[in-house]
């Protein structure tokens, strides 16, 4: 039996497999690593959208019509730093704030993001381990057709991924290292999986912070798709295959993965892909991964686990 | 008949009649130049808690309970923020938040103090001209007998002005320069209201900043005493009077402010100081100062008003 896991995640997607682990799992038995080169500065703030998902989504916290935000959120701050002339684009909900001022003011006093997500989820009741990707800044750039550079939340919330993407670029992340204590929850781990997150803006960026790439290679690795026939259930993944010359397909992503991946997981409807992703050598289990309910997550959760054992096993 | 009036104000008192001033004046001519020695960082945001106050009064957005902060007020980020662990001794409430996130994100894009207030005061269809006493930097801090220097917001609210005071400084004011048209207003009034705001930390730090003293001794200068029956209505003065081996009175204020004053204004209760008032070279006028609703602001500013008309006349 699988009991040890390392699940990688950036936002809504991934944050509800990591819930669904979460509740399959026992009491510390589950690191995340999300993805941070998502985050930035707003309202002289500092915002981690992906962390606080996953965190929300595991303390149940989160708004379960949109994955992201808080439940039972109001709007009193934004509504009126909007009336005096401030930016609107960005949703800051009144209790979602209190996250962002005392990560804020804990940031200032030279605390680490790993020590204060990891205080973070202790008072929300979380057990599981989550780790920023890193402490150092990471910044996704969004390369576009008619726009340039975009900064990724330009690109994702304010002009709603619509400009037209040519690729990517992680500034900083050469000298980035990963979070405390991340590696070593890496070696402890039986198994590794990817999250059906966005493979290029959510999980190449943790893929690529020198050193974990290296240290999950001597894992069992198994990614759940993000596509699904042909369609990201979420966000600009599907969109971003297509303007880079690619197939949305669940095929493309284990190909995207490639040698890393000893499984792949994808949807039922895309299941006459399986023997193209066995001709590069990975095992793939085909079943409903759509997440729609609390249910579904620890249902498909339970079966990666599953599938997990079986390839470590050697079944 | 006065039009053209300055207001010197800090938090509460000052608002009061501030407000009262503005209710009585034509659109324009009310110019209130706020102290901004109290601003602080908290949670990473720029807090101008006097700015604030006197605004809020204006607009009609007050919570009249309090006289700070708005009506209305929900408490869900600070209570967010709390839960994970920030302090909790300084109030921000969610629409107040908006506030501090707008000004926040404009002085980090460069955008000056005088600007953004004034540009606030717009947008909350406030016609006076409300200006910070400036747009450098100048921070209060609270000699005290047990605990050494405070910062102003640590000795008043998170202390609850416990501690005893020996003396104040105001770190900065040297170099401060009056804030962009302010001296121009003070030029263009025909009188100066020093409103019922703590002479030591509301009042004395707007005069000390370079120009602004010189500027107003050519005017008629009317104080209204913030001290009532040898009590202040809010806030420490009285007790910092007496920590500083002064008796708090209102001939005690206006012999403070001392050949700056051309006339004062103390409670029907402390008529009997008029006489003492009147040897240092003051004319004084008695009436009923404690501000409790909208009318009694007005009623007060009218009289402050008919005062300041009299002493013009010299009647």
């Amino acid at each position: 039996m699988i009991s040890k896991v390392v699940a990688l995640a950036g936002g809504v997607g991934g944050a509800k497999l990591a819930d669904g682990l979460y509740r399959c799992l026992a009491p510390g038995d589950l690191s995340v690593i999300v993805n941070t080169a998502d985050d930035f500065v707003h309202y002289g703030l500092n915002i981690s959208p992906d962390l606080d998902t996953v965190c929300y989504a595991l303390a149940g916290l989160a708004n379960p019509e949109t994955g992201w935000g808080r439940e039972g959120e109001t709007w009193q701050a934004i509504h009126n730093a909007v009336q005096l002339g401030g930016p609107d684009w960005f949703n800051l909900g009144d209790r979602d704030l209190g996250t962002h001022l005392e990560r804020t003011r804990r940031l200032r006093q030279g605390d680490l993001l790993s020590e204060i997500t990891s205080d973070f989820a202790r008072a929300w009741g979380i057990s599981a381990n989550i780790f920023p990707m890193s402490n150092d800044l990471v910044a996704t750039m969004v390369s576009t057709v008619d726009d340039g550079e975009l900064p990724f939340q330009e690109y994702f919330v304010k002009r709603g991924c619509e400009p037209r993407v040519t690729g990517f670029r992680f500034a900083g992340i050469e000298t980035a290292r990963p979070a405390p204590f991340m590696l070593e929850a890496i070696e402890g781990a039986q198994v590794v999986v990817i999250c059906p997150s966005n493979p290029w803006v959510s999980i190449r960026p943790i893929l690529d912070i020198p050193g974990i790439r290296q240290q999950i290679q001597g894992k069992h690795i198994v990614a759940v798709s993000p596509i699904i026939g042909g369609k990201a259930v979420k966000g600009p993944a599907a969109k971003m295959y297509t303007e880079l010359g690619m197939t949305p397909s669940a095929s493309t992503v284990a190909g995207q993965y490639g040698s890393l991946l000893s499984g792949f997981v994808l949807d039922r409807v895309d299941g006459d892909q399986t023997d193209k992703i066995r001709q590069s050598g990975i095992i793939s289990f085909a079943t409903n991964t759509l997440m729609s309910t609390a249910e579904d997550r620890e249902r498909l959760a339970s079966e990666v686990l599953d599938f997990c054992d079986r390839i470590i096993g050697g079944k």
